[in-house]
């Protein structure tokens, strides 16, 4: 069942005083250089540090309590697994989740220190989607992916849903594009609050998956992306969210990483927040894009900001 | 004539819609660190990047038409200098700006780039207050002083009042301390608001003159101090910020340079953003030092996020 703004709707009543109401910000430096009045949904203030845990939490929430009480399991290397972890802990259910062995210690640690059990496997030899749904069925575990899934979906809808109820209507609203689960859910609740207001995607041009599927009008799968911007490197939208997409959003751009590195040094210098790569998409098109954005009301989610300082600062130091 | 809670009701007005009102973070992470609820108010997103926006903006915003015309100057290698320079660009008045030739060229290059005529001279030749005083006299303008002003210390005095406003009761205020302009606005503001609520000041370990002052009940001078927190290398308290803090301040406390780096790290790794070193001090004392906290609503003032990327990184980064 394709999620509907009701499900928004009941999301932001699931997620209510347990995820934060992130602010607001805006920048009279950023409003200068694009002659447009911007809005930045600041995300990397979320619950560890994404938007991902407003899916997650809406998601395990909205377990019946058979399916609570055997746990649930998630596969991810990302924001996806912390959410997950973090969620299920929050909400007494046990997390199982299937990470690369060779994923970054710092991400490992951090899934199990929010509570995570985590299961490794060799990402040369095993097929990560596979060896998870054997696990899920061996115990009863039900599966939440990333975000092709109804209450995921609805759940991102709410940053989209906060943000416009304090900035009142948008013209347009920029989000960026992973599988399509946070803009699918921005989309519906724009379509439902601001009719007017135009959706825009953002995807890293190596991994521009929505994009093709977008103009082409069918589901097209590229291979596995190579971009700073990890948290966008999926091969296809979803099932659930491309219709959504195709339905409620108006376009679909890209940018490079070099534009992604110099939004996250604008952020850091300008806005003294560390957002990651990922979540620079959106403000990247917007700064350093050619979007007709100039006297326009323009909503920007800045998705996360999970990015180690080390590499944090590689990327933005003088040689990055 | 000392400034009252009156005042920072009228500074609030003068600000409202140009200022930033800006955010209230939270952190269940730092929350179980300390046993307490804490509340972050997050003057690094202010306008310039510190709540010394506040304070130069209603003090330049109450001057006369005469004096309006005629221009303010500030003597300020800092927040100060940049928050006058904005402020007066802002209000169509013209600002001059003594800052030593050897000022980190970002900061000369951001006072001029926020409008202000920057002239410079030799910290080791020149006395600064005297070059100022003279040029003021000369050319008819208005000298601004960085802490010392009724104008200033309201304008100051509304971070506070945003915060209880947000939050209400709270039983602590932890509130870095430079000259005392920012923590004297503040108490002012809770001694009205919430009278109950303990405001405490922070200095680091190097330069605690307000310290000192307040345990001996006069005024007490002391050598420049050594300490990454440039903007609290203060060497008294304001004659006019003294009697503010006797009367209204609970108890001084001081925090080292190590522990501002490790709340630089906090802020980073944890809440996603940029703070300069003065403007951990207030989080640090209550992150890594002995405050009676636990069980207790407890407002902290993160005063200012303005550091070279740069020195950010060499300072969070592994040798830091």
């Amino acid at each position: 069942m394709p999620p509907t703004y009701e499900d928004v709707l009941r999301a932001e009543q699931a997620i209510a005083g347990v995820a934060h109401h992130t602010p607001v910000l805006t920048s009279s430096t950023a409003d200068a250089m694009t002659g447009a009045t911007l809005f930045f949904k600041c995300e990397n203030f979320q619950r560890m540090g994404a938007f991902k845990f407003r899916g997650a939490y809406n998601a395990i929430r909205s377990l019946d309590p058979t399916q609570r009480r055997a746990g649930v399991l998630a596969f991810s290397s990302g924001n996806h697994a912390q959410a997950i972890a973090l969620s299920a802990r929050l909400l007494g259910v046990k997390a199982t989740i299937v990470m690369p062995a060779d994923a970054p210690a710092a991400k490992l640690a951090a899934t199990r220190d929010y509570g995570g059990e985590v299961i490794t496997y060799d990402r040369f030899r095993e097929d990560r989607a596979a060896l998870a749904r054997r696990i899920a069925d061996e115990r009863g575990l039900t599966l939440i992916p990333p975000f092709d899934h109804p209450m995921v979906i609805a759940g991102q809808g709410t940053a989209a849903k906060e943000l416009l109820d304090e900035t009142g209507a948008l013209d347009a609203l920029v989000v960026c594009v992973g599988g399509g689960g946070l803009i699918g859910g921005c989309a519906l609740a724009a379509a439902a609050i601001a009719p007017r207001c135009d959706v825009i995607g953002v995807e890293p041009a190596a991994g521009d998956d929505m994009r093709q599927s977008f103009d082409r009008g069918e589901i097209v799968e590229i291979p596995v992306p190579q971009t700073i911007a990890d948290g966008a490197m999926t091969t296809r939208p979803g099932e659930l969210t491309f219709p959504i997409v195709r339905r409620h959003v108006r376009r679909i751009v890209t940018v490079d990483d070099a534009k992604l590195v110099r939004t996250m040094r604008f952020f850091a210098e300008r806005m003294k927040m560390i957002v990651e790569p990922t979540g620079c998409l959106a403000a990247a098109a917007v700064l350093w894009g050619d979007l007709p954005l100039r006297g326009r009301r323009v909503g920007v989610i800045v998705s996360g900001g999970n990015v180690d300082l080390d590499r944090f600062a590689a990327l933005t130091g003088p040689g990055g």
